[in-house]
């Protein structure tokens, strides 16, 4: 299931004429709509998600490929997404190379033994693709399903990952990582180059058994200034997106709260880059370069009157169009609160404005 | 104690010559060195505060002058910052005008009965300047102890202030707030005039009372695009600030997560924009026109060791000399863990590097 390593687009994404909207619109080639999906789509807001994932852990949902399978395809076949994303989480990688990490409910992900000294990373192993064999065989479970609706494959970026491990758990301010990364730099950047190893890996899996775009999720980069993202943080992202480059598969970089950081996560190396709602796509088209953009409705704006919500589709629709090309989102993952059937208009409205 | 209305600065700021340090770099004179002082200063880092709260509700402390004044007191004597600020908290006007909302600890502000519809507005009072006496006799007590150290008056905003009452209490995503706000624009606007009134009276209050400058906290308005916090948020805190333009006392205006933002809160009125780390002063001073800036430390750095500390504090006075005047603090609270000789140290080398 390798990819030719050549300099054409793999296969996966087929000659231009071929290739499914999502991946146009990533490379900025021309389409029939504007094509549109949703962060955690799959999950909490769907009624059959919440009854398959009842009285089983997260980490062990996401380690059985005929659930992920179904997972993943709930949203396509309810929403008519223009693209389903593997139903996964970002700690997948680093539990399968065996990590002492779990997913509590209502908590996130925590790491039994934080990361804090040079010691500290012996507890994070390599990564080996056989390590997250069962997460080929979904992606190609679902590939073989899908038919021609592509799927995204994901990882979370290095220093979000780190976060976690540094902190023990999810933070609000970050500040024993941002500690360790400003006191013991060398220390940073072991870690994040061990987490660039375990992202390229996890996504290089992914490419091989059949997704036709990745996204490297750095939710988390937002809280550090330019100046530090540049310096601690975007090299990793780079190693990680740049590992890939050669596969032509297009590689989507996202986080929250960027707005002074869109330069320096344009630089960092993907085709597309993830905006949210605090910064218009017009802006955000000028400040990311040549590159595409994804968003941006505010996920609350789902829990406004219709009118409201067909409103502010417009004006993203008529912001995206600044961008070399636009694929519609929400600016952050679905609220788990978020009714199915607002989704669902929201695909409709998306379809029917931009259609040419 | 009612400040005499004219054109001229009120006696509180004094001539020219005699101003404090905070009040000529609020309004852009010049001065002999940066003045700093720190968002939380008065409160959890500080063993002597956590001492004198002991057992003391946070709401039942507001109340009591003589442990406001000393509270506010204690940095002052501690780090030899440049201004007080007084100690109290967002809602104690709310809870002063009768609104039913009680401070837990380790949650926040949690409001009884939110509100979500026009009639829940009748439990919105107005504040009258007798509601929050206890207030002015803090603010007289301090003025009388702290000679010619500035003293800081402060209130929330209307955004953050109804964000506590439409949620309940704090929120991540403000969800059921910008629902609200999108779907009932009338109710919003009219339950952001009553709070734009609250924080009017409940500023006028501390300056009649002899406040050298007063500080708007818009904490939660970085959660909104631009377009929706003019919109939905800046005319009424324009209101508030334009209600104080006439006491002559400085107006500082803040939030955090404001890079896309600063522009817009920058025309809100204030004579100082207070900044986060994630924009670096040089370029918010281009941005929020001819404005002084507050900022902005990242409070995380305060745990790094201190040449870090020392390089990031030589960064910000440098980029804080292209606006029209900088008080230096940190872009957001001080953290309960904070080590307080850190702060002390911060002072120190504020004070030395920026002196004339």
């Amino acid at each position: 299931m390798m990819a030719p390593m050549t300099t054409e687009p793999a296969p996966a994404n087929g000659s231009p004429l071929d290739r499914s909207l999502l991946v146009a619109a990533c490379l900025g080639e021309p389409v029939l709509h504007t094509p549109v999906w949703f962060m955690r789509q799959a999950g909490r807001s769907l009624p059959e998600y919440r009854a398959l994932r009842a009285g089983l852990a997260m980490l062990e949902a996401c380690r059985r490929p005929d659930l992920v399978c179904e997972i993943t395809l709930q949203p396509v076949r309810r929403h008519g997404v223009d693209a389903a994303i593997l139903f996964s989480d970002i700690v997948v990688p680093l539990h399968a190379a065996g990590v002492g990490v779990e997913i509590q409910p209502g908590v996130g992900p925590v790491v039994a033994k934080p990361v804090r000294a040079l010691s500290d990373l012996d507890r994070i192993p390599e990564l080996a693709p056989a390590d997250v064999a069962f997460v080929a065989e979904s992606v190609r479970l679902v590939v073989a399903e899908l038919g021609a609706t592509p799927l995204i494959g994901f990882a979370g970026a290095p220093f979000t990952l780190a976060s976690y491990l540094v902190e023990g758990g999810p933070s609000k301010h970050h500040v024993k990582t941002k500690a360790l990364m400003y006191g013991a730099p060398d220390l940073w950047h072991a870690l994040c180059a061990r987490l660039a190893q375990i992202a390229t890996t996890f996504l290089q899996v992914q490419i091989d058994a059949g997704v036709s775009a990745v996204q490297l999720f750095d939710s988390w980069a937002g809280a550090l200034s330019e100046a530090d993202y540049r310096r601690y943080v975007q090299p990793h992202s780079a190693t990680v997106l740049g590992s890939l480059a050669a596969t032509g598969v297009p590689r989507i970089h996202f986080g929250v709260d960027t707005a002074a950081l869109l330069p320096a996560m344009g630089e960092a190396g993907a085709e597309v880059v993830g905006v949210d709602w605090r910064t218009p796509l017009d802006r955000a088209a000028s400040l990311v370069g040549d590159r595409s953009v994804q968003g941006n409705l505010d996920p609350a704006v789902l829990f406004a009157p219709f009118d409201v919500i067909e409103h502010e589709v417009r004006r993203i629709l008529d912001e995206g169009r600044a961008a070399r090309g636009h694929v519609f989102n929400l600016g952050h993952g679905v609220l788990p609160e978020t009714d199915p059937d607002v989704l669902t208009r929201v695909v409709d409205l998306v379809h029917k404005l931009s259609a040419h």
